[in-house]
């Protein structure tokens, strides 16, 4: 091509960019024949009026595009004589198509370690509520909207006079949930040992990064929830299988020395509901306070306790330091909130907030002040009070429909509270096959043996109640039955 | 003790307990007794009705607390014989004062080596916009706090209908980002590449934490962000500084092979104001594209240049896909608002979503719908344009009073834009020493060597301009000559 020539081609990208303005197109298709060599180095470039003319583009469109060019040196302009495609160009060779849409490189796709491990994590990730029966799907519909809309409008009028400089959260937030926690509770805590985060699950993840390298051992629950062993398998720790028994967690005198940090749910086993009993919770916290090793307590729905007042944290008891306390607003209130807490012994203080600010930044003020001032109303713990009695109804009538229609196949594991209920399958049947056939039907219940590590896994569903209306559990139940006569 | 006496000393935590209801303060109280040992097991509770009035409390009261012991476990009853405190308490034997607010045990502080490389991090968190002449402080009374406003109501009143289940970020948010980014920024992208973080200290970290292992090397600008440095160093990666000069991130040739991967801000490098240049952009492209390596493209404030239109991102020139853009709002916006993004090759989309799904979670709806919608009605664009017009006359003015009063001790480091000006010192002059005497008089520039890793630190001071009207930047710019003056 002589330098000189000018390509007609040059300008068909211009017809392709929608929604782009007329001078970046422009600018982008000259830059493109530049950097593919179809402009090759010192060619001159028409002058703008001509080439504005030829293009049916304003001067200005043409003379903007030019000015881009100039600025990211890819022309120079000779005084007098114009515009030419600047040398320096072509220095690295002719990379081809920039602006097409680039094809995927699969070859080197060069990932650490970490991210290998994560990739399985990937079919955790369900959208909410649009299966029925869903387990730690809360009551949707019965969300207080307009109280809450209220609570954000005041946050969006109030966020301008916060700057968030603690590190740890909106002050206000904390208040609240330190005053929350001790009453209903019984946690031991000030406001400036409340970190918040954007839900309890990177709050568990902070923590475990903290307190385990690489390598070592802790001790997780048999069976357990997914993002404690996802969290668990990203960090590359070793874990060490702690079964649960009715009494709940149970850390053998043979075994303790083996790890010196503890997940555990003390309140409600996730997913089995069995409750850590007060001989095992000392003796834990014995263990923990001798060996100084650390207890992490995920107590994610305790406040749905059905056969009683809400049993006193672990935390609570804790004389020692020893334990990290995390909770969540997302199963109690609303998933779209993500909001989450962590309780930090004073010493865990500067230390996590420092590592949360580097690596998992600030939670937006907007949600934390709107949730502090819906707190501040009384409207979170009335909904409290209110889903615990909807929950409470709706976990009767669950257990009431099993055992009218699928009593001969599944046996209930007793459990104070929650959001869902677990059953045992009887011999002979596989709880993935069920689940496989039940979400083809839209049931969304999950199979039991998915929260075991261990081959020892127990075959068993676990069926969500807390989102869900009469209509809704007798549809399921309906869909459940039919899949059960015909295996 | 004998096993019937009634320990009085019990009651006294019971004044102590302000804001907790009478039957939670007399189960703590009862609690610690037995814990303690006061009460040992077996010991026989007090009917309700004398304890109640000897406490003078309402017998409800008593029974409610005696119902918690009960429900912990602490005490059983006896079939007509009344409560007695149960065996099962004492067998860890008595832990000490539960309800007090518990010592510190520094002794065993076991963190992981994590947690150890993070600790010198702490001092970078600094309160926004408490000193004049902060760098990366923004206009905060120019923000449009009206406008906004109606946006966060806009979104309070829609978020209920937002079921975030793509894990990667408000769709409505990811169209507004994407479409932004091609017109302004030249990046090539589509909704489904960007994934939304609460700030692009985040993004980076997960991007390195998902492309490097532990010990493995990475090219870092020298000098570079804190933040970036300080990301590098929790990954435990092995940091190659590649230094700045005229032309931006000089990577030698001789160099290439040490690593796969470089942390780069090609716009206008931090804190130096360095713009890379577009021969350097082609060879860093290339040398990505030929050994199959990453390049984390970090974009922070490109929208405040002055001298001519935006550069085109480093991203938009990529046609191999090994580019990973990084962008915030907190800079251009403000810094509450908490909401960054990453726009990721296709095949980093889906590893990158489930890494941010277990270890950091997803960002609160609220704040990003109130964006997406903030910025569909233009507020964004303008309030950029703006800020630009604002900014380009406060660093102009800046340049004026220090070439009025300062000259003689500073040395200005051209940048096209930006929101702080570099200024190298003179010899003799300590930046470390300037700094700590301008923070005792309310001024919070920082001092270049701290930018620096290697030995060869220049010295020099970055004083931040966007966010400090006349009248502040004369109050500063008169304590620094000050301090010069009696250095």
């Amino acid at each position: 091509m002589s330098k000189n020539e000018f390509p007609s081609e040059l300008f068909l990208p211009l017809l392709q960019e929608a929604n782009v303005p007329r001078y970046i197109a422009l600018f982008r298709a000259l830059r493109q024949s530049i950097i593919e060599g179809k402009l090759i180095a010192g060619a001159k470039l028409p002058a703008s009026r001509p080439l504005a003319q030829s293009l049916k583009l304003s001067r200005n469109t043409v003379k903007s595009a030019f000015e881009l060019l100039l600025a990211e040196g890819y022309i120079e302009t000779r005084r007098g004589s114009g515009s030419f495609v600047s040398d320096s160009v072509c220095v690295a060779g002719p990379t081809a198509n920039v602006i097409q849409n680039r094809p995927v490189t699969k070859s080197s796709a060069k990932l650490s370690n970490l991210a290998e491990r994560l990739n399985w994590q990937s079919h955790h990730k369900v959208p909410y509520a649009k299966y029925l029966l869903e387990p730690a799907i809360p009551a949707l519909a019965e969300f207080p909207w307009i109280k809450w809309q209220r609570a954000v409008n005041y946050a969006g009028r109030v966020m301008k006079h916060e700057m968030e400089s603690s590190g740890l959260g909106s002050l206000q937030l904390r208040v609240q949930i330190a005053s929350y926690l001790q009453v209903v509770r019984g946690v031991n805590c000030h406001e400036n040992n409340i970190l918040v985060f954007s839900g309890s699950q990177q709050a568990i993840y902070l923590s475990l990064q903290l307190l385990l390298d690489p390598g070592e051992s802790v001790f997780v629950e048999e069976p357990c929830y997914f993002g404690i062993d996802g969290a668990v398998n990203a960090i590359g720790a070793n874990k060490i299988l702690i079964d649960i028994d009715q009494q709940g967690f149970n850390l053998k005198e043979e075994k303790q020395h083996q790890a010196n940090l503890a997940v555990v749910t003390p309140s409600r086993n996730y997913p089995l509901g069995t409750t850590l009993s007060l001989q095992r919770r000392i003796a834990l916290l014995q263990w923990a306070k001798d060996s100084g090793s650390w207890i992490i307590e995920d107590d994610y729905d305790s406040e749905f306790r059905f056969d009683g007042p809400p049993l006193t944290s672990l935390q609570g008891l804790d004389s020692a330091q020893r334990v990290i306390y995390a909770g969540t607003f997302s199963r109690i209130l609303h998933p779209s909130i993500r909001i989450g807490y962590l309780v930090l012994p004073d010493q865990l203080v500067q230390p996590f907030s420092c590592a949360k600010a580097l690596m998992q930044g600030n939670v937006s003020i907007l949600p934390q002040l709107a949730l502090a001032q819906f707190m501040a109303a009384g409207h979170f713990s009335s909904h409290v009070r209110r889903m615990r009695k909807l929950y409470h109804g709706r976990r009767n009538l669950l257990q009431e429909l099993v055992a009218q229609y699928l009593c001969e196949y599944l046996t209930l594991v007793p459990s104070d509270g929650g959001m869902h209920c677990v059953y045992l399958l009887g011999a002979g049947y596989s709880d993935k096959v069920i689940c496989q056939r039940a979400r083809a039907l839209g049931v969304g219940i999950k199979n039991l043996s998915d929260y075991y590590s261990s081959d020892n896994k127990s075959q068993g569903i676990v069926i969500g109640f807390a989102g869900f209306n009469e209509q809704q559990q007798r549809r399921a139940i309906r869909a459940l039955e039919s899949i059960f006569s015909e295996y």
